[in-house]
This record gives structure tokens, C-alpha cells and sequence, in this order.
């Protein structure tokens, strides 16, 4: 759009939505649009939660979530189990283990994974953290939810060796075939990983 | 996403992205949690700039773009010819015909197109306001760009109409091949209509 088929406020907005992950410069200019056209109902409210977010979320300096109070609600919550940490690399897949209420334990987010292609080093992620809450004694289980990926894979091992002294159980999330899935659609991987662990019916 | 994963102040953010055009609720989780992460970069300036366009973006009252001064800058702007004005549906048709710099007239916003099946009637849209600009003599040319579709076809043909008294020649734009389109994907339509309006190479 050139500068003066609209006023800059409109552009910069374009330029700030297109910047959000799945919204490109196309898609950024009917958001804008979008939001335009729905002034009070939409666009006011949206500013408003954007200044309350900058506001008040923070980082909880214990399990490494976002959340408005710090430590998070998670690990304030004294219904949870804390003998289980589930060590997870991003703060979505907790809120994705979160959504499946899999786990009533808490959750360490270490940010990422080791990377020697990116040059992501231990020291990068925040694992250090997770080895002091490992040996404080209270800790029993970590349930490693890395992703199911080479680079996922190496950060499970290297944890685990990190753990070797911390008198903590180590486990990690089961493969094999999703709940819904066709067998034709699935890779070797899968299919061979589900066939080792298979259960008596 | 469960209310006990994160603050409400995150679910509110996640629930409004999730209504612009183009993000789902997966995807609005995955925006919101970049924003949290890019917090000085682009949470808030989006915070910002959200709040500036709620403040200053208005609809001009003379061809219905959206803009922070009444009338546009295109409205006001002395180097465009006014004797021509284009037609189009939405404020997004508009910014995609400056986009090209096509045309240096004016524009008209209509806001939509004729449609009986969602009941859409002529007084639903802006067309009152353009017979009138039409009719105020300084205008010579109404180009009706509004979309190759049924009911678009409807609305020009409408508009056509009710432009008969007014002294104004009505022209559309052309159909034919997308520069750079190949022959083998497009439409017998467009096939067609590109054919009959071949011209002399």
C-alpha cells in the first residue's frame, strides 16, 4: 500500500500485523481492515488487552511459564503433585499438555532445544534451573516432553546425563499411533515405535 | 486453553486475535505467545498503534475510504483528476488499485454488492452518495471496478441504471488473462472473454 492511499497510523498497523506468525502482508492488511470496520467491538478491546498483557505477564522464574503473577498459577497451585516435573521445550506445548489435563504435576520450559546447526548450547536453554529443582529432594519424576525430533531427541539424552546424581526418575511421553490416526497416513518411525510398544488388549 | 494455565489477562489476548481474519484459535495462541515474547518489539507498539488508529482512523464522507482525516488524503489530494471516480466494494479493493497506481482519480466505497440472497438492497449500500457526486457536473467518467462476480455483475448493472440521467460515461474493467497466468489453469470464462476482446498485437 503506498503512503498515501491511507494515513500512517493505518500502515504501521499493517506492518506490526503482518509481523505476527501466520499473518503475511496480505492477510496482515484484511486484519486491519477487519479491525477497522469493527471499531468498538474489536479493535478497542484488542488495544486494551494488548496494554493489560505488556502490562502485567511476566515470566515465572521457577518453571519458566507466562503468566500475569509470578511464581505462575501453576506452581502456586497446591492441587498440583510437585514430585512430577514435565520438562517441556516451549511454553505452548505446556499450554498444549495443559489443554489434555494430562499431567497434575508442574512443568519446567526450557526454551528450546540444543542445536548444533543454530549453535544452541546448554547453557542457552534454561536447564541449569531444572537440575536445582531436580536435587532439592522433592522432586521424584521428570517426564521429558521434548519433541519427537532429532534436535528434541539429543536435549532428552543430555538431560537425562545431567540428572544421573539427582536420585530423580526419568521418563518420557510415549510414541506410537495418534488417537484418531489412520495407519495409512503415518510414517515407518511411528508405526515401528508403536509395534515395539504394544499392549496386550 | 484452560483458565488455570495462564492469566485471564492471556486468554482475553488469545480470544480477541483469534476473531481477525485469517487466525484461528491455534494460530491466535501461537500470535499471542510472540507477542509475549517480543514485548518491547512488538507487543507494545502493536498496544500503540491499535490504541493511535482507535483515536485518529475515521471513514471519509465523500468516497468512503478509510483514513485519519475527513475528507481522505486521496479526497483531498489537488494532483488527482476528479472528473473520474472508481467504484469499488471494499476500502481493501481500493488499496489494491493504489497498490498498482492504476488510476489517478478519485474512488467511491460502496460497501459491498447487491445480493438477494443475503438481502443486501440498493439503500444497504453507498450508492445514493455516488448518483449525487455524479450528478454535480464536475465528474465525466465512472469506472466500475467491483468484483467479476454475479452479484458484482448485478451491482454494476444497477449502479448503470440509476447513472442514466446524469451525463457521465460508465466504463468497467477489462476481463481477460492475468498478466503472467497461463492458459491451462484458467476458467472457460476468462478464456472467452479474453478472446473477444482480443486486440492487435
Amino acid at each position: 500500500m503506498t503512503q498515501n492511499s491511507s494515513g500512517s497510523e493505518i500502515e504501521r498497523l499493517i506492518q506490526l500485523l503482518a509481523r505476527l506468525p501466520g499473518l503475511g502482508p496480505r492477510s496482515a492488511r484484511r486484519a486491519a481492515l477487519h479491525l477497522i470496520k469493527n471499531r468498538e467491538k474489536l479493535l478497542a478491546p484488542l488495544a486494551t488487552a494488548l496494554a493489560a498483557a505488556h502490562e502485567n505477564v511476566t515470566i515465572c522464574s521457577a518453571c519458566g511459564n507466562v503468566d500475569t503473577t509470578d511464581p505462575c498459577t501453576l506452581c502456586k497451585d497446591p492441587r498440583r503433585d510437585p514430585s512430577i516435573i514435565c520438562v517441556v521445550e516451549e511454553v505452548g506445548d505446556l499450554w498444549a499438555l495443559e489443554r489434555s489435563a494430562a499431567l497434575n504435576g508442574l512443568y519446567h520450559v526450557i526454551g528450546g532445544t540444543l542445536s548444533a546447526i543454530e549453535g544452541i548450547r546448554p547453557e542457552d536453554l534454561n536447564i541449569s534451573k531444572l537440575i536445582e529443582r531436580a536435587a532439592s529432594g522433592e522432586v521424584k519424576e521428570i517426564v521429558l516432553a521434548v519433541n519427537a525430533t532429532v534436535d528434541g531427541h539429543t536435549t532428552a539424552h543430555y538431560i537425562t546425563e545431567r540428572l544421573k546424581d539427582c536420585n530423580v526418575s526419568v521418563s518420557r511421553l510415549a510414541h506410537g499411533v495418534p488417537v484418531g490416526g489412520e495407519l495409512d497416513y503415518l510414517d515407518e518411525g511411528t508405526l515401528i515405535a508403536a509395534m515395539k510398544s504394544r499392549r496386550p488388549f
